[in-house]
């Protein structure tokens, strides 16, 4: 946690004071070891930057005056759309995305995706948010992505996000494409990568129908986990 | 498994058969649904790539005959020096970085490194060379790492890294620095990356004894297991 993020119910009403329990209070005490006039990085989640000093702590609670000054750090400027991971992987995909600044995340369903994955708890609303909040924290970030779940193949390819991508430099990463995966672009990026498995030829078509270009990132094959930093790094200026 | 990697001792003896039981058995079994005739991508450790075509199965083993023709691709021209992350991160980094085409990983000791860490059942010699597989299955490698431990910092860098690091790009991943990580290099490149919470100033000024440059991944600081691939990334041309 190298940014605490807080919401706005955290403020103790009129006042510029925050009053955290639970996980960020622990984190506070056993890591940070907290004392009183120590200053800790803060954020305000969509808004703020700054630095939280701690005016009491007991073993329930932390309280912190906090003072916001700086703009959270600038986004990647890439629409990330995901075949759903297995489960085990999904939490990690998240905070990896949420902390190299990604704002807008698809997990949508293709062939290779097993049905049961759908049905797993890591994909409950309430376990998404905790993975992004790990990784804005992670990245000292505070602007919440969006994350959201699309089952059905071809209605979120053929209707939805033929429409999202519009204008921007629409990629789909595929082991078998002939071209290279491009370096940093100024334009806003569509990455698509695929399941364990890799796309289906049909589902490559689906895409490059609606202006995607297949492109590949070495002879080598990678585990989802690898290939989202992998790529989004190459992304990144 | 994108390759099913195999042993010298996987040979029946003067024959190009091999005979697999256990993990690479069930994989080929479940995964890849087995049955007579079917080829299968297979490389030899430290040795070619090519096809294996199922000539037996039953339910305790499998029976492949080989036909080994192209080399491994090409290694990243990269030689990681990590400090020892948290042991359940360590697994998933080995494989990351062998299936990225490292050859050399060495885990060492720095100040914020946890010194039960060490004590880990993920680093021994069976273990590790376990995640090394995965991770060239994973990528179609058969080129197997070497990793090293070194778990006391000074002698491992003043001593054997300096000999070791001369003569290629010396860089060491720090948030801190004041210099972007640079893109792909022809150069051999040494690429030091520290434990969660970063170097102490000591250790940064031993380094820069030596010829490492400080250098950052933008503003964003990331877990060890993301920055890994990330950085790997910006290496590979």
């Amino acid at each position: 946690m190298n940014l605490i993020l807080l919401f706005q119910d955290d403020f103790i009403s009129g006042t510029s004071r925050v009053c955290l329990k639970g996980r960020r209070y622990q984190h506070i005490r056993d890591v940070h070891r907290a004392s009183i006039g120590k200053e800790l990085c803060v954020g305000l989640c969509n808004g703020r930057i700054g630095r939280g000093t701690i005016t009491d702590i007991d073993d329930q609670h932390i309280e912190l005056n906090v003072k916001l000054g700086r703009k959270a750090p600038k986004a990647l400027n890439v629409r990330l759309v995901l075949a759903l991971p297995r489960p085990n992987m999904v939490k990690r995909i998240l905070a990896t995305a949420a902390s190299m600044g990604v704002k807008h995340i698809i997990l949508f369903h293709s062939r290779r995706v097993e049905k049961s994955f759908w049905k797993s708890p890591v994909l409950k609303e309430e376990n998404i948010r905790e993975q992004l909040i790990l990784g804005l924290e992670q990245a000292r970030d505070t602007v919440m992505p969006k994350v959201e779940l699309r089952k059905r193949f071809k209605p979120f390819v053929e209707d939805e996000l033929k429409g999202l991508a519009k204008r921007t430099l629409r990629l789909v990463a595929h082991p078998e494409a002939q071209r290279p995966f491009p370096a940093a672009s100024k334009r806003t990026v569509t990455l698509v990568i695929g399941p364990e498995g890799g796309f289906v030829p049909f589902e490559i078509e689906t895409f490059s129908k609606i202006g995607f270009q297949a492109v590949h990132l070495g002879e080598r094959i990678l585990r989802v986990e690898s290939a989202v930093p992998a790529l989004l790094s190459k992304l990144t200026n």
